[in-house]
């Protein structure tokens, strides 16, 4: 079976299983913001028609400033691109004949970006339950010319704090390897500490940033790499001009300044996390110690949770496989957090389930 | 002088010259569809708002079937892209550590993708007047690997006619070399004739579309790639996920389907272009022998234009310049042809410029 790389477009998903789609779906394939786009952006959606007509601004200059300031940083610290998948891609190209480790499970894409580039890639697998000190990598690192952590991590939704990170980059400096920390899920984190200001300290640190899950804008791509300049230098002459659309920089202006959105879905996904979550455990579920806005789920009387997907995507409640996650290879099923509504036919759904395993 | 590398986005151009903004701007310099986009987008540019929530589709399935269809090829034959710039620059990448000829003048970006990649580029200056048959390159292609062609051409505006480009193919596939033809602007030639059923018979063309020119639609990014099914997998995994964004391939499914909207732009462009070209020629001025929506403008009491252009800038009138196109290096202006107000009030600046002169 061809399964697809990634969530959301589940039609591809139903194409691979075979499965026709219901007339009635939810998808929590894709990790983005249940609110949806910030309320500035539908209600000015109309005016954003005048961007359609004009070529972008190639250097985004407006939308970087406004980056540069909220990070406390220069933006030559900054490079905007085609969502966060560009900026992985144009990392690889940077990596080009080298040598990497991967955290994982971890999003695909780096895995791809190197592979693309001639990249050599190893793996780091997590311990059991993702719990992690950022040991036992020293071995790994003296060959490596990057470490690719994504944290918070995609797919289990885990954390690991600042102390870890800092750990990380100092043993990455040791071995004059980079250290690329994914950061497409850090605004749904309540208790996110900023690891920005290490950038003037650290060249070795590049952090990926996405605008597409906290502000529902996955169609319009928008993502950012903050770096040393020099990093920066290097990479820019890999982008197509006028890389990131007209739409995207004017809507991400709009975006960065929601402070209060974030706020309001940081309480909502908490809430809603916890109400999931204690369903999953009375029903004796296992789901991954996520802190975020999805988490992974395993039905422990299976091991391989096909038919449990299978189930749910029969009723049109569509998870996220986790087949290409190396270490998890299909036996969890990734759902993203999504409003109360969506959430409690998830469990019915699940509820339906297990009965019909009784 | 750090001159701006391509039109629009003029405040760039004004900043480089260290000169004030005037009020009122008329941009020449970007050469997109005067009418704007087609009307069924602005119609529809509400509904579009659902797109942003959802990720694109990474094939861009829908899209690629109409392309494919309206040009009789199979879907394995066309790569959608973002931007036709995108589309350059992955092309680059099949060129690393390879030679090219560029026909010039010709579109920056050529050059550009082939250094990104370490491919070395030697020019074929095109004769005086621009008229070419395509002969005197075949000295030039024993060593090529790679033959970039802007036709209709960028920044003239000349069409080197089908007879002329098979004459080339062959060439070309004698010496084992791509042809890579840039047909950006081939939906604004009323005599265009299509070379895209060749791409059956010769694996080593390469056609590039932009979408964002005939539908101004320039701030979505939309271009594509026509090719022999192995050179699109080849360049394929190089393209970053999801890449053209949901409101570029919604929007151009109903661009594509925009066929009587070509007819009167055509129409339209052309009377302009020969009202614009008889006021030049009783005013002694020189044009190129453009065919398409825009052309090279020459004051001939001047080698360099740039008091020419420094007067219109300062009138709010904003050609391109054209320091950065081998061959012509500032001796001509670009403009775009606008609608008949837009084109009235360059021909007004243009005659002050010259009553000044006297």
């Amino acid at each position: 079976m061809k399964w697809p790389t990634h969530g959301a477009n589940p039609h591809y998903l139903y194409e691979a299983m075979n499965l026709p789609v219901p007339i009635e779906t939810l998808d929590f394939s894709a990790n983005i913001n249940p609110l949806g786009p910030p309320p500035l952006l539908k209600e000015n959606w109309g005016q954003l028609f005048e961007s359609v007509i004009e070529y972008p601004d190639p250097h985004g200059t407006n939308l970087k400033r406004k980056i540069a300031k909220r990070e406390g940083l220069h933006e030559s610290q900054v490079l905007l691109g085609n969502g966060g998948a560009e900026i992985i891609s144009l990392i690889g190209r940077l990596l080009a004949g080298k040598q990497s480790v991967i955290v994982q499970p971890a999003f695909s894409e780096y895995e791809e970006a190197c592979k693309a580039n001639g990249c050599q890639v190893e793996y780091h697998q997590l311990p059991a339950n993702w719990a992690w000190t950022g040991e036992d990598l020293s071995d790994k690192l003296q060959q490596a010319d990057a470490l690719f952590l994504c944290n918070p991590n995609n797919p289990t939704g885990s954390y690991y704090q600042k102390s870890i990170i800092l750990h990380l980059l100092e043993e990455c400096r040791r071995n004059q390897c980079l250290l690329i920390v994914d950061e497409a899920f850090y605004d749904f984190l309540a208790e996110y500490e900023s690891i920005t200001p290490y950038i003037n300290e650290y060249p070795n640190l590049l952090i990926i940033r996405s605008m597409t899950k906290m502000f529902a804008i996955p169609g319009l791509r928008l993502g950012y790499l903050l770096a040393d300049p020099a990093v920066i230098r290097k990479i820019a002459p890999f982008q197509p001009h006028w890389s990131t659309n007209a739409i995207a920089l004017k809507a991400g202006e709009w975006c960065i300044e929601s402070e209060s959105y974030i706020i309001e879905t940081i309480a909502l996904i908490q809430q809603e996390r916890q109400r999931l979550f204690r369903f999953y455990q009375k029903r004796n579920l296992l789901v991954s110690p996520s802190r975020i806005n999805f988490y992974l789920l395993r039905d422990p009387s299976l091991i391989d949770q096909y038919p449990f997907m299978q189930n749910l995507l029969t009723s049109g409640i569509i998870p996220r496989h986790t087949v290409n996650f190396p270490g998890l290879e299909g036996r969890w099923l990734r759902f993203a957090v999504k409003g109360p509504e969506a959430n409690d036919k998830l469990m019915g759904a699940v509820e339906e389930w297990l009965d019909s395993r009784l």
